[in-house]
């Protein structure tokens, strides 16, 4: 059975319906699990954050592609979306001011996003995207 | 300069004063890194949780005990906890009611916490412990 690579409709409002925080999960070149939240936002079928290109995240994904991302309702009866896929790492100036401002204004709001847009859209940041290869959405587990 | 690795009060504090889910990050043994959510609480010095001995988590701790443990707080202005550390699996069927039974009324309210925790001590089920390497805790970082 092929893997589902596609993130559905109900799971795509669940990613986008609050701004919830993504976790993600990377691996550091001594074998070691490394965590962190983030912000994010969709485009297409591709999960898309901002990040420095000296951080731990940055330097784990140059390592290896391989990432966990989950995002969940931490409240009864508790949801979640788990997504692996593969990260790209992708230097693109022009972008990244408009991806910053984006990400900004979804988990800041809109009257802050510019400026925080700004505050995060300095030298050295990158844009991330992971293209998923394997999604696990569970609605209500605890129903 | 040492790591940290004693839970601070103030980060005690933000661990457990709401029912915020954990995020755990382990390692499977093909090397690609895996994320769920969980229910947990502290003991001391070490995050406690239940899953199940054949779960990914339980697998992926066999294989490589280092773990990594996030818990946030998705609001602005944002504070996270991310906590590396060791992880080990107890087969103790004697404690697991008790665990699980905390763990759900936590979770989902004392009035639930028989009926879930009862639920969630099944056999098979173990008490997983994370021992501290290092902390990091950053609280209100969007301000």
């Amino acid at each position: 059975m092929p893997e589902n690579t596609q993130i559905s409709a109900e799971c795509r409002k669940f990613l986008l319906e609050e701004a919830r925080t993504g976790k993600l999960a990377t691996v550091r070149a001594d074998g070691r699990p490394h965590i962190a939240p983030i912000w994010f936002d969709l485009e297409g079928n591709t999960i898309v954050f901002n990040t420095g290109t000296d951080s731990v995240k940055a330097r784990n994904i140059r390592h290896d592609k391989r990432v966990s991302f989950c995002v969940d309702d931490e409240k009864p009866p508790f949801s979640f979306a788990i997504i692996d896929g593969t990260a790209e790492l992708v230097d693109d100036q022009e972008h990244l001011l408009a991806w910053a401002t984006r990400l900004a204004g979804r988990y800041m709001g809109q009257a802050r996003a510019a400026e925080y847009g700004k505050r995060n859209a300095v030298p050295g940041e990158l844009i991330v995207r992971i293209t998923p290869t394997k999604i696990r959405f569970a609605k209500d587990i605890a129903n």
